[in-house]
């Protein structure tokens, strides 16, 4: 599937007050929308992932969509049975509405005169791709990490456009501890001189300071059990310590790699204003408790957490569950048992696929 | 007490086979060597300590030394009863050689001409500095994250001079995830323009890089549950969010608080070697096993590491104790419950108290 992309001239009302326009966002679909129009799901995507969630573009490409094993004939998000709809975020860089857009007020980049947006200003745009697309309620919202995020606001936020949810890896609120590691990752890019105070568009972009970011979050998404079996004390190059500053550590090559590769695909800027949307995550925060958010859904919920991540640690996830069962909602909370960190969600697709099939099938009975 | 410097020519033979001269160590003693030279303890600090252990150095300071409430007449290490040594460590900027050094052979600060320098060479370099004081066997050595390394060192280096080992909230080797966080934070320093290849002495220096390294550093000291409790989700100086890339919270506040702080008195060349001797500590890999390092010993050992210490968790104690238990060493090995983290080792100080009281006392009849 190509990416496709829409655009509206319509002023996006940010949470902030201020507005946007026009709006692109960047999406693809997978699957067919049924007669009836109520067989679409909707992907939300973490931090750096964007609306290609599966296949190719090109028989040449040898990386798949993100969500790859999850989407497909027979897979979890079954596209003989549903359509299946990935949306890029607003604020991104993947095609969609960013800060390295064309401001039509100056005809250049906005760079830092990009509004500062918010989940639920990722949510709004959606809601618009969505009713443009003739659906009025999507059979289920799914995402993991900031994608979790976004599918919890559009439970609470559209709760009568939602059947089902799907939350992987994730949390209600951003956590202190994510907020500092979003700070530092956005003091790095925002010290790095060609940073140029956002306006680097034609010139040589902030890649030390994007690297250092994206540097910072890597060892956040894997855990330390995982680190250790993956890389240990193993040398890159050398059979001896050479006693250099130089990087000589396997797991220093990673990260190097991870840093140069990340710079490749993604626009600093839009990582200062997508960990600020994150920071700014706090659904108890915004409705007076958890509970009184979550009252606002009637959908049936999965919620799936990993015992080694400890970025959005289990009890995050505990704690919506526990939350939901108060309101009454339907919902289904496991603990899954993974070395891979936060990261399972994305890469222990194995593990998650029997619990997702078996929700999305027990709510839709006309397709099985 | 005053700092004291002990400089001495005769070259320092450094792991590397490089060599280093003239060697300067600052530190400070407390307390009174007896007749006998047997009841000294050497202090031994962690990355950014100093050899500033216990009291003011002016009546008007009001920073007190970084282990205060451990030393003193009547404190754990009680001054009435040892002689306490806190020695600096080479390669760092607080009176000892280090890269900030003048260089003989140029006349200029070293920078990357210093050489790389090991957890070893620092121990080398102590052990002049106690001979050099008239003391052929130590009391007791101890020291917590580094200085435990250090500690550890002392015991599997110089096992003849060693009585007493005390370890605290650290590992017998720095795993994966130490070395990816210290790799990052030299990262983010060596790509500031302003470090100039380490050449930077006398131009303004690296703060920057180095702030982003010490906000990662304090991180890693503390705990998730402390963050929650400190700072939570509360902004600085709003009462709301103000839809900025700006820093707002909290959290945000204080590690740039931390990053400045840490530039006022710490050099950002002695971080990256500091770090890198971190990085190649790994007793286990020099002498074959833990338990083939740890059986040249033959002290008493008290290891306590805490509850909530991620970035030295309790598993890597309980390893050097269990490896300790094979060689037939008395060992007394606790996990204590602490929300401090990492840093318990610094501020749980009335936790770690009593065991270390009856650790010390019931090996020394004379003090008592």
């Amino acid at each position: 599937m190509q990416t496709q992309y829409a655009t509206w001239d319509e002023p996006l009302l940010l949470e902030s007050g201020a507005v946007l326009a026009p709006v692109t966002l960047a999406y693809e679909t997978y699957g067919t929308l049924n007669a009836a129009r109520d067989n679409a799901i909707l992907l939300l995507h973490a931090l750096s992932g964007d609306a290609h969630a599966a296949g190719t573009h090109h028989p040449t490409e040898r990386k798949r969509g993100w969500w790859d094993a999850m989407v497909g004939p027979g897979r979890p998000f079954d596209t003989n049975c549903y359509f299946i709809i990935c949306s890029n975020v607003i604020g991104g860089c993947q095609g969609s509405t960013g800060p390295g857009s064309l401001n039509p007020q100056t005809g250049r980049p906005y760079g830092t005169r990009f509004p500062v947006i918010t989940i639920g200003d990722m949510v709004s745009a959606q809601a618009h791709l969505i009713e443009r697309l003739g659906i009025t309620t999507l059979y289920a919202v799914a995402g993991g990490s900031m994608g979790g995020f976004q599918a919890l606001e559009w439970a609470t936020a559209y709760p009568e456009r939602v059947r089902n949810v799907v939350l992987l890896a994730t949390a209600a609120r951003s956590s202190t501890q994510t907020i500092a590691w979003n700070s530092i990752g956005r003091r790095a890019i925002m010290s790095d001189p060609h940073w140029r105070g956002g306006d680097y568009y034609g010139h040589a972009p902030p890649i030390d300071g994007l690297s250092v970011a994206r540097m910072i979050g890597h060892i956040t998404y894997l855990s330390e059990p995982a680190l250790e079996q993956k890389f240990a004390r193993r040398l890159q190059d050398t059979p001896q310590v050479q006693f250099t500053l130089e990087r000589e550590f396997a797991i220093e090559s990673y990260l190097d790699y991870q840093g140069q590769n990340f710079n490749e695909r993604f626009d600093a800027n839009s990582y200062l204003y997508i960990t600020k949307a994150m920071d700014y995550w706090d659904l108890p925060g915004r409705y007076g408790s958890l509970e009184a958010a979550l009252r606002r859904s009637t959908a049936r919920f999965l919620i799936l957490s990993f015992d080694s991540d400890w970025l959005y640690p289990p009890s995050e996830s505990a704690t919506i569950a526990a939350a939901l069962r108060h309101t009454g909602a339907e919902v289904f909370y496991t603990n899954l048992s993974s070395s891979a960190g936060h990261d399972a969600f994305l890469v222990d697709t194995a593990l998650q696929s029997p619990m997702l099939v078996d929700f999305l099938a027990a709510g839709n009975g006309e397709c099985k």
